[in-house]
């Protein structure tokens, strides 16, 4: 099969964003379909990565009934980080692929954030390793309604999880994420639609740098 | 059992470092014993701990075949390190305990930047979190030259192991120690003899602190 080359003014890193329940990893998988059809090289990843045990470290650690103070965990998802850009992302961006990342540095921004760790302890640990975060060429930030959200992940449970505290934490979370949609420029897209017409707008937006 | 009160003026945070092979945690369990036939609660720990997941991260980290950039191990020591103290190290300390750690920040201090990691990183990170490590009462550091150390580790596996570049390593994990034994007031003592002799001399430097 033959592979066509990335123009070089196109996207080759490409980050979904958006809270949990925002429907962002059926999109990213339609994006990586469209664009493999269309003869691109995909490489497909998330963050806490499945690859590497740096990932799983950060899953055990959010699972686990130990309760930790918030710097453990901003640690953690920077250790998982920096080897997702060394040891995967720059590699595949090397060889000359698509990388789609589902979750990336912003859901540290956001979520570690509204969870009492400040913007500038994030900023700051990564300056004293002067270890600067690679960018991403565009950032897809998928926006919907806490309330949307929530009906998603718990239309079946509805009543047993503490849904109040979900749905303040969430609203926070988006709250952070529309700040940062501005400061780094995010194509944002409503993602309170069927899934269909938001993957035929994410094309619309994005597929012309795809030729 | 009646338990003894430990003195207001006597160390309740001991920590034992040394290179590997020192024999620092023979010398430890000794100490822990003799503390114990006295009738003081103690409670014996790690780093990396064994108590807790955070630990075994920074294990199967350094096993793992993958090769990470210094700073993911930084930062899995640093998570490790913060979950010690304030799960498991100021919780017996609360309790009236004497903790006695083999290996603590030192340990990183010495090991980290002998792997490439300036002092100023370590440090940067931490201040970035706003995060003070808390400080021992008493470092209890094994010397050992590095040729004793190694035949202690690797008697029986001698030419297996690239042993040059062991040495060389070691030396200089055991030169940031002496610097550090100026900086932090160690307790320095001569690991380079029989392991009774140097439980006699520990007891004999510190034993009076503990009636």
């Amino acid at each position: 099969m033959e592979w066509k080359e990335v123009p070089n003014t196109s996207p080759r890193f490409v980050v979904f964003e958006g809270i949990d329940g925002s429907g962002k990893t059926l999109q990213l998988s339609w994006l990586s379909a469209w664009l493999q059809k269309r003869k691109y090289k995909v490489f497909v990843t998330e963050e806490p990565m499945r690859e590497s045990i740096t990932g799983h470290f950060v899953k055990i650690a959010l699972k686990s009934k130990e309760k930790y103070p918030p710097e453990i965990y901003l640690l953690l998802f920077l250790q998982d980080r920096i080897n997702h850009i060394e040891n995967y992302i720059k590699p595949a961006l090397e060889a000359g692929k698509i990388v789609l990342s589902d979750r990336y540095h912003f859901s540290t921004l956001a979520y570690q954030t509204a969870q009492g760790i400040e913007r500038s302890k994030i900023d700051g640990v990564l300056k004293a390793l002067n270890y600067e975060i690679l960018q991403p060429n565009l950032t897809i930030f998928i926006d919907v309604p806490v309330e949307v959200a929530l009906e998603r992940i718990y239309g079946r449970t509805k009543g047993t999880v503490d849904l109040y505290e979900k749905e303040e934490f969430l609203r926070k979370v988006r709250e952070n994420y529309l700040e940062l949609a501005k400061e780094f420029n995010f194509l944002v897209i409503d993602g309170d639609r069927d899934p269909e017409e938001i993957h035929e707008e994410i094309v619309k937006r994005v597929g012309k740098f795809y030729p």
